[in-house]
């Protein structure tokens, strides 16, 4: 009988951390969660995150050594190489060598990357990406990340930036302010965030769209918009024309940049399906050089909140090879 | 005695090809021209540049295996891994193999890819790129064209088109015709060509730029723009500013996406030199991430002419490795 090999693949978020056994041909054994402890500037979580996987193995009735590599999707400013993190704000951490400890506590090797290339990975591996060698990665949450994957690889760049999608100019006079300090970013229109914002400044032109209301009591979420545009509302319609104009103006410019075979939409927003696809496809195929557009096609991201997890299974993998 | 290893650079044109010997550590021996003949479907260019190697390492006094690989630069749409020629519509050539013929003729390790990836790898391997691992390169000619390095690698994309800078969209209504089908591509404003169009345009309400009677005569060169521009026209300084804040901001969306550690700017109107850059950063340091600027600083190009075979020597070398 060959023996099982497994992969964790884990996701550290502000709130939870998301972990998951996957076997190395990508078969998804468990997942579970447990509650992030930003405490002892990230020693804590180190400590959660090796209890947690020795109790569940022996739950599973599994050996140890079962494990052969951890994957790990960290926030903040990261060195990939040495998987190190220089800062992680949301969890306070500052110059913690994340890689070297989790090795110290499971031994195994490990590996980290951010959770929007990890996001990226995981679709290429196990979701809308088919396994596609060149990826264009696109998340509309909260606000818009990306994961640029060439020749199979995430593309970090010279500090470990490439794929800050979010923070690309569409509107450059007159735009919104964006948190990270500029403004007119694609982040302002086409997160959830900007989308209410487009809705709030749209709808007094429509009246009569199921929106109005609800943006007289300050109510309108993304989800709204995305539902009532579904159903036929021509304000919420107009709002999510206008959203998706900007990021098809944005994804074309990265497709004659990248020419990737495959283009994933992903995040909460993305919930919004073919409601969103329509008129994004539009505008890509407007702006798309033609051959680049026939190499690419634009689907929806698969695998929801387990794409991190998913992607840092597979990082393990490659851990596990340089090791 | 070490015995002496040499690469050849070939780069073939419509009118010439440009030939050059390297050393393995990337010293120049040697360069000259040769006509292109186009005829019998590229046969004929295959024997002239056998004919002309040949020659030259007799003129020289080298044994022929000094010679360990060449690299090619060649139009068209390519198949980087095959060497084969899909189109080459300015040669009049389809469905060539173009690598095989090559390696039948001179019996060494043979690479292809295009010209403007070429330049970017020339650049980047003994010019203004400094060796740098993640360059982004953008050739200003009578067109605009590029090429993304990243981890020291040219991409490629899914069908060869990955770089195709030039049609990144900036206007997104109401752009001007491009070659390629499109309206508003970056090439329509920041070419040589398009400098000279939006001279055209902008003059007129500068009727004492030295620039005015040159239009009136239909009679402008992008040449002239960046000259007068230099010496402080104000009419020649607006057009230059513009044609600037539209490279500036495609430049800085870039390298959000990209996250270079070099920007070279190539191209014969890259010998515009501080006149174009100083609007270019202006705009690149506008819509930049404060961080991903930090990483990337944007210099001219510094080869000129002699980029394509000094990036078609580099890809020999890694045909050789690879042989």
């Amino acid at each position: 009988m060959i023996k099982e090999k497994w992969l964790a693949g884990i996701d550290i978020g502000g709130t939870t951390i998301k972990l998951a056994f996957l076997t190395e041909s990508g078969e998804l054994k468990t997942k579970w969660e447990i509650p992030t402890d930003a405490n002892q500037g990230g020693l804590k979580v180190v400590k959660d995150i090796g209890e947690t996987i020795r109790e569940k193995l022996l739950d599973l009735n599994k050996e140890a050594d079962i494990l052969q590599a951890i994957g790990v999707g960290a926030p903040g400013f990261l060195e990939m190489e040495t998987g190190f993190v220089y800062e992680a704000i949301n969890l306070g951490w500052k110059d913690f060598a994340l890689k070297d400890e989790l090795e110290h506590e499971l031994g195994v090797p490990t590996a980290i990357d951010n959770d929007a290339n990890l996001a990226a990975l995981g679709e290429r591996w196990l979701g809308a990406g088919d396994g596609a060698k060149d990826v264009l990665f696109i998340t509309l949450g909260t606000g818009v990340g990306g994961g640029v994957i060439a020749n199979e690889k995430i593309l970090h760049g010279a500090n470990g930036m490439a794929g800050e999608l979010g923070h690309i100019t569409v509107i450059p006079e007159n735009g919104k302010q964006c948190n990270c300090g500029k403004t007119g970013c694609l982040e302002t229109v086409s997160s959830a965030t900007g989308i209410v914002q487009l809705a709030m400044e749209m709808i007094p032109d429509y009246p009569s769209s199921t929106l109005a209301p609800l943006m007289n009591e300050n109510k309108i979420t993304a989800r709204d918009v995305l539902v009532f545009a579904g159903e036929g509302d021509e304000g919420a319609k107009a709002v999510v024309a206008k959203s998706m104009f900007y990021l098809g103006f944005v994804v074309a410019n990265l497709a004659n940049t990248l020419n990737p075979s495959r283009i994933v939409i992903g995040g909460g927003v993305s919930k919004g399906g073919q409601t969103l696809l329509d008129p994004l496809i539009e505008t890509y195929t407007k702006f798309v050089l033609k051959r680049v557009g026939e190499a690419a096609d634009i689907k929806i991201a698969e695998l929801g909140n387990d794409a991190g997890v998913v992607g840092a299974a597979w990082i393990a993998l490659a851990a596990k090879r340089q090791a």
